[in-house]
């Protein structure tokens, strides 16, 4: 599990930084990538990445503006041209739909897999054996979402020298032992607590929508492992932030404080941060707040690791 | 007046080529540019370029297609961003106008500048005293169309050194004698065929929508100095063209020929050219039948020329 940024910056693309989109790849856990957001070139951005449009998922949307899905009818219709692309289901606020089926049908693009719209206004988006989703709104000039993934625990490591000494060889017992059942071999029965460990911790990655700072953060941010949260301006700029309904980097970091998160990640800067390097300060002045914070950059992976003080429970 | 190429590829984007859009640059005549389409990621590509948003003038949608206007609601977002932007007119076929309002209504677009979107079916679209422009359909799978822009002729030259002879400093009268106004000095009557040189021929350029061989190319295209022709394939793959409703490089030049063009500039190439190299072959093809033939290349710039025969007349 780990992020790949796309796009990460506000409003209009640069030369340095493209509008916004990221990936959650899981790729060992389920073989597939989920995007979040799709700011107009993402297709473009996924051309010189590793990423493959036809192992995509899901794309959960955060908000209609167009810096966050005006990339998308173009990046359907190409995962239309390659065969065989698997179905695909789209998550956004009201007017998701309205705006794909216009742009599709307009310009007569062929959808060649099973597309699916899904309009939420929050709460369990889907849910499935290994991993759920829920959203909640945030505070913007525009319906704007963040989304909360919760991994499911799985089963712990099998004490395999124990098993070999008992006699038990690889095989379907192990699938039974790791699904909680009891087995019994050569008139012996062998219970799971006798030799698996304790279950893993499914991690929690929360990434945020365009927002000022907002009730609606702390539920979903609170425990993450990873909450990715935009940072539009320096402190100096809290004026400005708070006009455009958008959050500075302090505040940012003082959310990921209160809700005891393992790391922040910033995106979402503003142009006025031309060089990689004008983007220093946004760093500093949230580590000065919550010191585990990075800066997302683009064509860069950020695995997402179990918060070390939540491990130690 | 010259052409500079933002996008070549035909359908998709690649690592290598964008998806279409060319500029007609007008800086001198008119200290504007316009645009011919505008596929995904066409104001990337001005990023890296010479062009100036604020300075596009007009917009010309040759057909609906998404590889050729799913940059219009990002490139006009990011035009609003810029203050003082003067008013803007996209042309373009029947359904631009939906596409436009939804897309720039669902995301809550603000356009800071006067935008006039205009429906068109063919025939002139637009005149003033420099320029006018017609539209005629072409054949595609969707209602697609070229566009002809002819110059109109400007005065001939002045011939200073006989003015200045006759004791006619430059000023006002300079502009009465090129507006074909006669002018008395000291009791002389000078007329202005004794001292303006013959007219300048204007120049027309043709850029042409998606197309299979349609008999409303020739119009178009007839006497031009600049002809753009999309060249899908190569011969090797007539089939696909006529399936599809796209031209053969070779196709392109045989229009060229008989319309009896000035320049030919190929572009719209298929994904299966994917290095520059691959593409020589539909140079070579279209040379074979009209010698005056290019390759379009992003970011190249190619002068219109007026037709060397067509000077001598
Ligand atoms: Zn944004
Ligand atoms: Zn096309």
């Amino acid at each position: 599990m780990e992020l790949y940024f796309l796009g990460t910056n506000a409003g209009l693309p640069t030369t340095q930084r493209n509008v916004t989109s990221v990936a959650l790849r899981m790729l060992e856990e389920r073989r597939s990538s989920w995007l979040f957001d799709c700011g107009e070139a993402t297709q473009h951005q996924i051309l010189h990445s590793p990423l493959k449009l036809s192992r995509l998922e899901k794309i959960f949307i955060t908000h209609m503006h167009g810096d966050h899905v005006f990339g998308l009818p173009g990046l359907l219709s190409s995962r239309s041209s390659q065969e065989g692309s698997p179905p695909l289901t789209v998550y956004g606020p009201q007017g998701l739909k309205q705006f794909l089926e216009v742009t599709l049908g307009a310009t007569q693009s062929r959808v060649t897999f099973g597309l699916d719209i899904v309009e939420h206004a929050g709460g369990l988006i889907f849910e499935d054996e290994q991993i759920k989703v829920e959203a909640a709104a945030l505070e913007h000039r525009i319906e704007s979402y963040g989304y909360r993934m919760t991994e499911k625990d799985r089963p712990g490591s099998l004490n395999m020298e124990l098993l070999r000494e008992w006699g038990v060889r690889p095989g379907p017992e192990y699938g039974k032992l790791k699904n909680g059942e009891s087995i019994t071999v050569d008139g012996r029965t062998i219970t799971p607590d006798q030799v698996l460990g304790p279950p893993k911790r499914g991690r929690i990655v929360t990434i945020l929508g365009d927002t000022r700072p907002a009730p609606g953060i702390d539920p979903l941010a609170a425990g993450a492992d990873l909450l990715v949260h935009e940072a539009t301006f320096t402190d100096e700029f809290a004026d400005l932030a708070q006009k455009y309904y958008h959050s500075t980097a302090v505040q940012a970091a003082e959310a990921a404080k209160k809700a005891g998160v393992g790391e922040l990640i910033l995106t979402h800067f503003s142009s006025r941060y031309k060089d990689p390097e004008q983007l220093q300060p946004l760093l500093d002045e949230a580590r000065a707040v919550f010191p585990n914070t990075q800066l997302a950059m683009e064509h860069e992976t950020y695995p997402v690791r179990p918060a070390q003080d939540r491990e130690k429970d």
